[in-house]
């Protein structure tokens, strides 16, 4: 940590803040520029965020040098995480696409967009049964019935399960049903049900805030391998920017940057992330360019019938044509499509 | 609701789309420009939302009339909401303070602090007993200790107690020992929690969040609303920008344009959203003058020992100096700050 | 044009706006919903956007129908507009890079970097000699010396040249030596400038400014069109967010956005988009998988030494691997990069 | 400056680091954390600004520890400037009004309002002669007969004029007609204007980008000091965010913040930081209750027939009211409303 003081702070100010961190254990080293003093400080940061240096007088600027995350770092560690579900590896290389319908609406529409959606070579499907709407007066999700319908539909075609849980006392129902955990960028930062989700057998998929910045991501992430599980992977799925034409802007940068910060895979879901539909084949085709591990797409036969989101689904034959093409890309940039 | 369709959308088409409208029960009208079509619907647009018109073919825009919140709207009721807890009236002209530390760290602080801010003329306790915080190794909050403390330190002083629920377990709790529910930015779309408020019977703050338009929170509070618990107040807290001397940016015109959205009492809270003690002041005087019915300020008596926030916590002192000008600058634009 | 009225707007404030409208040639026609009155017109909205509407009483909410763009948007031009310069074509499904350093620095390094990057297939050499700083005590660039190098360093490898335009005084210097004129992201806006290259006959790149809507892009080049100068390329160049991990935001869905918008060609460019080299392929390939008409990157032989943005230039060799990996995405999405 | 390294830097990539930096005069001090090597260098940081340190190898972050601005900062001068223009001063405790239409559309209406202003206490006559419009269709300003008609207004009146310069090839023309230059948020990085600025002897105010920081705005008006121009006003006007119900979020934690960062008068244009009439007199009062310099105002008699702008000018009668209200405000904060 770096202490730097106001060009006419008062020695005695110095001395102060100098004291109270050798107090806290840290090291110190003083050095004089031509017009301020400046501190180094040498010990375990995360003590020291805890004490607001900045309110001490003649401090100027406080600059953290050690990162805030630790465990989900690349410091930490140096090879990229594999997540093994069933087989099905995320990570290292392989790149997984999830695909299915924003909500779950009915069995029949599900069994065939599974069937659909695992023939053109996604692994995992997706689809909501509790979902955030930020209306009152629109469908919710249908719940259970609707964990039942996808369970049973992913099964019948040989994939996984991905659904979000919104809220702590879903957890047990949420793990009976599915195989990976999806929190929404609205409870990025609900910090106790972060911690919950540390304590449980099952991966996690957390998407990034609107207005989260990479680091506070990883934050995020840290919460959860702080509790003990390390199965994370980091979604890209648009941040909020003056820009209205389309509903977010989807940040590809965060793949190569998230995955130089941390060992975790980093998916992208370009269908939460434009809102549009004639932006998702291009935006797909650049997240796999840029390196991600991983897709969550939106496909429904109907999109004029969904009950939520159909402006942001793409229909199954749309979704056939993007898995050969990723399969190129996958290929050119030297990693591996996975649809076997 | 308009539908604007592509300049060159085909005839069947606009009929499709017409007849969907009609379907669903809205009257529709067709208008004729030099170069598009464009179909005006009359009817109860939350339907509507539900149904992907843009994902149509044909249709370039899709222009929503009515608005997506209701209760809360200023068109529902036409009179500012006043709510009166034990006889503190928040709206309706009054400006009413609440004060404290960010969090609760102790007995002692809290007693000295709740003392001084009542004498200075704060109304209402705040502090912290379950504190979200963004790194899972600092300081989370005494908890039910906590609360006990703010509630002896109120009542000491004859003051009411606000302060934050994160998760819907703890609703009870909370709702034991407080006279205000607080729910902070990283929970304003956390719709299930939103629901639970519904039914409680206790008035609720309800925090901007970090990248929240106006309307969304208004649609956030539609939700408790529509639960039946009206007795809401809103808090402008910053939003985020690209601006990073400040921690987020205190958008003080959410104050006057809420205001014209809907009838609940709007306050402010610049400790949070500007992260600066030296901004407290100033933006405190800045948020009255913009006409806030009330404001929320972090007051500490050593804010370098601080647990959480220090830096933008004001001294004691400091507060006495803000309450005064307050007095002036709330009845120079014919309002009244309540101080007994 | 809709005007939305307040739910208890008066009839004679109806009236009035009414009345105004028609005194503009406008064609109007009045519907109630269950709560309010909406008025639509129909006419030439470029004049109403003259008129204040929204300041008249009773007035809640106006929505434009027609585009404020006209020239420029697919509407008005429904095939894709080909820039032709000397046989090298810009739009229409192909592919063009252009490369070099992000400042010329001396004659040397620019041979140099054009010969390696022609080499490569680039087949534009891009670099500044009047450079936008921020800070008015770093190198500003060679000015007419560095345009000498420019040309003549294309020439001798058969490329065309790039460089920016900074002032309206600088408009015959430049042109004398370029083929292309840039214009700066924090030039989109300036009008004047734009309207003197309407009467230029040189293509234009524009590039959108940080913080410029797509639309406001199009209203920039908008003013080239109007002015008679059709010839422009539009470049995402990244926005300003919260985020601080990169530079700016590459806003990759610009590039289907912008070409769903409008017929000109949209290029991209990575280097000032993220400001991180670590970046640079990544971004680009997923530029060109986007469906970007071309890219602009910096190459640099030896960043360290650069006098402007070393941070983000790629080496030479990296720039030999990305032109292969570009080659192969174009073609699996149907495109053809153009390197001879 | 302080350069962190990667974890696992290798010695050799240190030591270049090290070496080159105390080639550029710098003295150097290593220090060693239990994971990472932190390079301290004292010495001239804006040599380095130009060195792409971040570009060597094994470097991980670079953290500049001196301000990029010097004339225009608070440690270079630490007493407030007050600029005095034909006796009126701006600086220094005074808070003093610029009020008029947005265009100059016609002799008559602006001798109107300059008189209007001026018995309300307003001491400076704004009003654009040559207008920044994003539409190529619109009215651009009267241009020349515009400024004249300022000059006759504001002297009938005892009033100062302010009005914008947007193109460099107008300079001498606005020099001879106004008081005060105004530079346009579109134009606060045009650098070649700002250096041109700096030669001129007339004050400047030089409104803050729509998305540049405070640090930017500073570096601008460094620009214009390093020119030899010391007499700049700065002036927030709203930045750039995700919310639409104001045009911009007018963002007056910049008053202290700038005021604490320069020596430099800030004021405050509520009518173009918001773009809604019904936020102004709110806004206004919360500026100088924010400690602001001073205001520019839109006031028209006629909004409705203004040429631009009419959405976000208040009336003359409402202007009254407002100065009487910032009088009091002013001078319960211990400043002072000049009107005389």
């Amino acid at each position: 940590m770096i202490i730097v003081f106001k060009k006419d702070a008062a020695k005695q100010d110095i001395e102060h803040v100098k004291n109270r961190l050798e107090q806290f254990g840290f090291k110190t080293s003083m050095s004089e520029t031509q017009d301020r003093t400046i501190l180094g400080a040498i010990g375990d940061e995360r003590i020291l965020r805890e004490k607001p240096l900045f309110a001490m007088p003649g401090v100027e600027k406080v600059v953290p040098i050690s990162k805030p995350y630790k465990l989900v770092s690349s410091d930490f560690k140096k090879t990229e995480t594999v997540i093994d579900i069933k087989g099905v590896k995320i990570g290292g290389g392989n790149v997984v696409v999830m695909a299915g319908p924003c909500s779950v609406e009915n069995r029949e529409m599900l069994m065939y967009l599974a069937e659909r959606t695992r023939k053109a070579g996604a692994k995992i499907l997706r689809g909501g049964a509790f979902k955030p709407r930020t209306s009152p007066y629109v469908f919710q999700g249908l719940g259970e019935e609707g964990l039942k319908y996808l369970r049973e539909a992913a099964d019948a075609n040989g994939m996984l399960v991905i659904t979000e849980l919104m809220d702590p006392r879903d957890m047990d129902l949420i793990c009976e049903y599915t195989d990976i955990i999806q929190i929404g960028a609205r409870n990025m930062q609900n910090f106790r049900l972060l911690k919950d989700l540390g304590t449980v057998r099952k991966p996690v998929m957390l998407k990034r805030g609107l207005s989260a910045t990479m680091k506070e991501l990883l934050m995020a992430a840290e919460y959860v391998a702080a509790g003990g599980n390390d199965e994370i992977i980091l979604c890209e799925r648009g941040i909020r920017t003056f820009e209205t034409e389309t509903r977010n802007t989807l940040d590809l940068s965060a793949i190569p940057v998230l995955k130089s910060m941390s060992h975790l895979p980093v998916v992208a879901d370009p269908s939460h992330g434009t809102g549009r539909r004639d932006c998702i084949l291009p935006m797909s085709q650049a997240a796999v360019a840029a390196g991600a591990d991983g897709l969550m797409v939106e496909v429904h036969n109907c999109p004029e019938e969904a009950f939520s989101d159909g402006d942001q689904s793409i229909l199954p034959d749309d979704f056939d044509v993007l898995m050969k093409r990723l399969n190129i890309i996958a290929e050119t940039i030297g990693r591996k499509l996975i649809t076997e």
